[in-house]
């Protein structure tokens, strides 16, 4: 059911777009119907990634699903980074990293834990975890924040080049980590036998050609989306920076949310961490990076310097998660004290 | 014997307050009256919390033992509202969770240790703590406090009232997950049996009778203690700041000091660490967000905005705690390093 | 061969560091001659020490090392107040922290982790580390650095004072409880037993006999070094903070930079780990409080009042070690992504 309105949503939503370009249509009206479009090739995505998960097992799975939701963050940004809108590419960023983190995996434990009393995943990836985010957000992020105080301008953008560096060679190095050196490790036993008893939707052929052209119908939405952040803000008396941190990053992300809460839903812990925390830690140590060197062929740089709301919210929501996350286990209660945390920084930005 | 000169110390106190009062004697006095009555009374509360926990087995006793010490908490904090004296209700709050935090479970860990080599506790509430401990103090009072930065009085006043709505919604949705879906759930069996060997010393209806009893006596001592402050504080060359966050706050919570120490000193830790950081959450997510409610309803109004000395010192100082907390073991080290750090923020607050 | 060569290099560095100072060298000259002869003078320190850690088991032996490791740093910096440098003194104290936590450690866990696939280590000693590096730099360096921001300068200096009293007291009982009180207590069998199999490389009375010599040695070398950083820093263009707190501190430590990584790649990660993280405590809570103290008899005090970048690098080293540490458990990815965050931090004080 719910698949289907998603096929005529993106049947209809990609021509419409087109034509509301062509026929210069009202912002508002563009920006519902990229949204839309947005969300509904996203689940297209996450139907493709989940029939290749199923393939494939949990680890590469989450890893397929955290590629491909981020790749329409990736195409986004580059688009408003074109557009010069540095502010808004640094706000969808920080909203993919709370979003990801406080939405994404509070709602699935919180969904999750209401149909089971106490939802296990590996312990030994949480730790992985936990010291990664701490390192990309933590350490990565906020040390450009603290110097640039005192930098000028090409020192900032100096320092931000290098960090971006080692965050994009660190990353690396951790895929192959956990697909070479350490693969299967630290696996409990249990975890993979999941996905075996589980028929794909779609053939493997099939997902990659599915994605492949949802990927490229996001990217031509998502051009005419980016314009019409400007004006729709203006209209409903949003700043750039709620645009960004909530709405960019609740449609850039709508995938993960998709199949993260899916996952957990069927008590597939594993994979739905994998993908909320999985995809955070890629946008954070990859796709933010990779965009601050992408900038560097751009009119205007993009140092990595947030702005310290920003920060803040990525600083004590990375906290939280760890905290929360670090003994394996879930329920409601943890997944609802990281939505109250997510709708506490709402109000913020709203506000701001 | 302790108890006798805490009967005696209330049944003069309490008269010797409204002669004070009447009478109009010197501010000092009137303040070291107040302060020892206050005390007195919080044992009578103390032991009648104990008598109703002992009935009520340790979880339901350790939330006894926090609503009632947060109850003078509450009673000085609306009467020092009422008489406009903001930043002491801020500075009394922020005592309250590094009293709580620091003062009382280092106490308990130090006083317990120095008697038991290894005292444990539940892991699993130690965890969950830990959660709401990151929740309230790191995002909840931080958010605000950064987000003001640029915000006018009005936007400061709104985030302020939208996340105490917040808060106070996810301590009810704590108590209800840890009374009725998740009750017992993670609790190890051992620690429910502690309570049974115990005779209450007294009866449930006189219990709660002296509790009524003694928090009216409370509300009506702190209101001329409240008063008193401005002066003493001149006197003694305290600040305002000094005054509420190390003088209120071990006034105010001299009944979870007693009793936590006293369930420690019997290597009943579970409900040692359930008053002192109960306690904290308690006065963290309920008694914070209520009091900013209430002071919608005053002459003037509070933000949920600390100064940043307060907020350093509770963030600090939860961060100290969860560190020291989250293995579910304590011993007396650990419990000096919690009092040391206590030490350290006393000496700053004196200084400031 | 490479400790001959080490003792070539000390048996020519200490007397050509008299010459060159006899026949002012180059500024440069005497700085290279003096950190490599500092540096081949604590190999010789920490052979002795490893020679003393194999007689007497791996926890003294570990506090063998951090003790004689930052004897270099302690008299490093005596010369350096001396000579008036506060700021060179706090960044090489900022830079001890950060490079016995990320170098160092990193260095044990990504070394010893290409040889072995899970290195594993005391969880309890992980924990009992864990809290005190919180309470060091978090609390007790944190507090004043913000504090201080509303006091004037005697204020500043009575709280840095009261700290350091706190910190010193507090640093000796733990030792109290680690070697008498809980001696053993959290300590698993296996551990205790690898020191056994192995021969001392030189005897009791020769290694403290080299000790000795050694000590006196750096001392001498170390105040001809001091001297030369300022004329160094102009002509290679480094700031104070940058030979603060890479040089010095590489320099400082490079005694347990090769012990520590030896005893990694030996899987003696107990040791490794009681070198770099024991060190750090050390430094956070003794040698930095003691310099304090002793910088009053000097012209000019020292405040324990540390520039923001040093702050929040030792404050972001401190959590992202805490995280990756406190499961017991290493592997050389662990190693690299603390290797990166320093290598992010060395960048940040190079440019800044």
């Amino acid at each position: 059911m719910v698949n289907k309105i998603f096929t005529i949503i993106a049947g209809i939503g990609v021509p419409l777009t087109i034509i509301a370009s062509l026929m210069h249509w009202s912002s508002i009206a563009m920006f519902l119907i990229g949204a839309i479009t947005v969300i509904a090739l996203s689940s297209f995505m996450g139907r493709a990634t989940e029939s290749l998960a199923v393939v494939s097992g949990p680890r590469i799975g989450g890893l397929l699903n955290a590629t491909f939701g981020n790749a329409v963050e990736l195409i986004i940004s580059i688009f408003a980074l074109k557009a010069g809108l540095i502010g808004v590419v640094l706000a969808s960023l920080t909203g993919s990293v709370i979003g990801n983190l406080l939405l994404v995996a509070g709602l699935s434990f919180f969904l999750g834990g209401l149909k089971f009393k106490r939802q296990k995943f590996s312990f030994h990836d949480a730790q992985h975890n936990a010291g990664l985010l701490i390192f990309a957000v933590i350490v990565a992020f906020v040390i450009p924040e603290i110097f640039s105080m005192s930098m000028n301008e090409t020192e900032t953008l100096q320092l931000s080049v290098g960090i971006s560096i080692v965050m994009i060679a660190l990353y690396l190095a951790g895929l192959f980590f956990k697909l070479v050196t350490h693969r299967g490790v630290y696996q409990h036993s249990e975890g993979e036998e999941y996905s075996e008893h589980e028929e794909p939707e779609w053939s493997k052929k099939k997902s990659i050609l599915i994605l492949l052209i949802a990927t490229l119908a996001v990217a031509y939405v998502s051009e005419n989306l980016v314009h019409t952040f400007e004006s729709v803000g203006e209209q409903f008396g949003w700043s750039q920076l709620f645009i960004g941190v909530i709405i960019v990053a609740i449609v850039g992300n709508a995938a993960e949310h998709a199949s993260a809460i899916l996952m957990a839903m069927k008590n597939k812990m594993d994979v739905a961490v994998e993908i909320a925390i999985g995809s955070t830690l890629q946008i954070a140590m990859f796709v933010a990076p990779l965009l601050v060197l992408i900038s560097l062929l751009m009119p205007e740089s993009m140092p990595l310097v947030f702005t310290i709301p920003e920060l803040v919210a990525m600083a004590t929501a990375v906290m939280l998660t760890v905290s929360i996350s670090n003994d394996g286990e879930s329920n409601w209660f943890e997944g609802l004290t990281m939505l109250a945390a997510y709708v506490i920084m709402g109000i913020g930005f709203f506000l701001l």
